[in-house]
């Protein structure tokens, strides 16, 4: 059986996850403390970082990005990257976009002081970070209302990884109940579609243990 | 004609450099302060990071990565993957481990502190980080070293994107004379086969107006 190294609100893993179920690939669930660099972890990934696929046949594909990649070459029923190279650049970009910038300026601020710090026993998070990542996700909930303005999913018109890539940062943040949607009506619009999705189904019943999802999370009309 | 926004010691743009040097895709290059949030660059890229490809029918292509992956599938003659996708997931393995682990540890103390600072005024550089540097350097060259001893080249028996990107960080750095070449043999061996590659030759002539080259930068018998 194929099994995803990975901890509940980490975005790579949660991408992970999703390309897994659109492309209805199953798989089991290892859950890893990277932050314990755990040898036989160590082993997988030198780099110490999640996730980490492990395929039946023991090959091992390790960071969000390279497993992403992989599993259009590897499994290209149910593409999620358009054909042209063009296209397929406009949805990387955007990959990248959530990755760095999101990343950067609100997951970390949030999810990063809220749970990361906690788990890790990294002491107590710093409200100046959790006002800015609060402040940040409004602009970033702008972008997503301008893209699918034009668009009917993030990227163009057919889902792809950019569309999983931004519903695992704002799935992870949504689980803290630090996404203000009645604010950005039509970036829920899209969020709601996505989250209907049979592949987001799994993710809406993670519970970490000692932090209890917002009471909306779970819900399909929030 | 095909344009490339870069700055000289960025390695993201270096990488770029380096592929299409490789792949044989003439190209200009344009100088770009990105700190300075130029509005007509924040129209090829929101993200006001480089690198930016602009091709001849202006297709955008935004960040280093999303531009290694377009070239490969652009043009897909000198191919700078394997073929396997359990392969291509190696390489991009290591691409990981040189934006993420390398760059965190490594070229963000030494470039970034010498060099980007001082571009964008943002002080004087941190000696604390200038010494971690220079002392994580030295675990990242055995990396490359334990690498090639079981490889030709750092992903496999062919030149790959995992090359260019360590050779990007990697050249980067010997500019400023940083690199401990003198005490990692094996992995100098590697650099030196790359360094004679004529896709490097541009590169080797690089000089960055207030910052001189090491002496040995240019020199491919160093």
């Amino acid at each position: 059986m194929r099994t995803l190294y990975h901890h509940w609100l980490n975005p790579g893993c949660r991408v992970v996850r999703l390309a897994l179920g659109e492309k209805q690939l199953d798989h089991d669930l290892q859950l890893e403390k990277a932050w314990e660099r755990r040898t036989e972890f160590l082993r997988l990934n030198p780099a110490a970082v999640l996730p980490v696929l492990v395929e039946a046949d023991d090959t091992v594909v390790a960071g969000h990005r390279t497993v992403l990649e992989y599993l259009e070459e590897a499994y290209p029923e149910h593409p999620l990257l358009p054909r042209r190279p063009g296209d397929r650049a406009e949805v990387r970009r955007l990959i990248d976009w959530f990755d760095h910038k999101f990343s950067d300026e609100v997951t970390r601020n949030l999810v990063g002081e809220k749970v990361d710090k906690r788990l890790a026993g990294l002491g107590q998070p710093t409200s100046a970070a959790i006002r800015a990542g609060l402040a940040n996700i409004n602009y970033h909930l702008e972008y997503v209302a301008f893209l699918t303005e034009r668009r009917k999913w993030l990227a163009g018109d057919q889902l792809s990884l950019a569309d999983l890539a931004a519903a695992a940062h704002l799935s992870a943040i949504d689980y803290l109940g630090d996404v203000p949607w009645v604010r950005h009506p039509v970036a829920k619009e899209w969020y709601v579609r996505i989250k209907s999705r049979p592949s987001f189904r799994p993710m809406l019943k993670d519970r970490i243990i000692g932090i209890a999802p917002a009471a909306h999370y779970g819900d399909l009309d929030f």
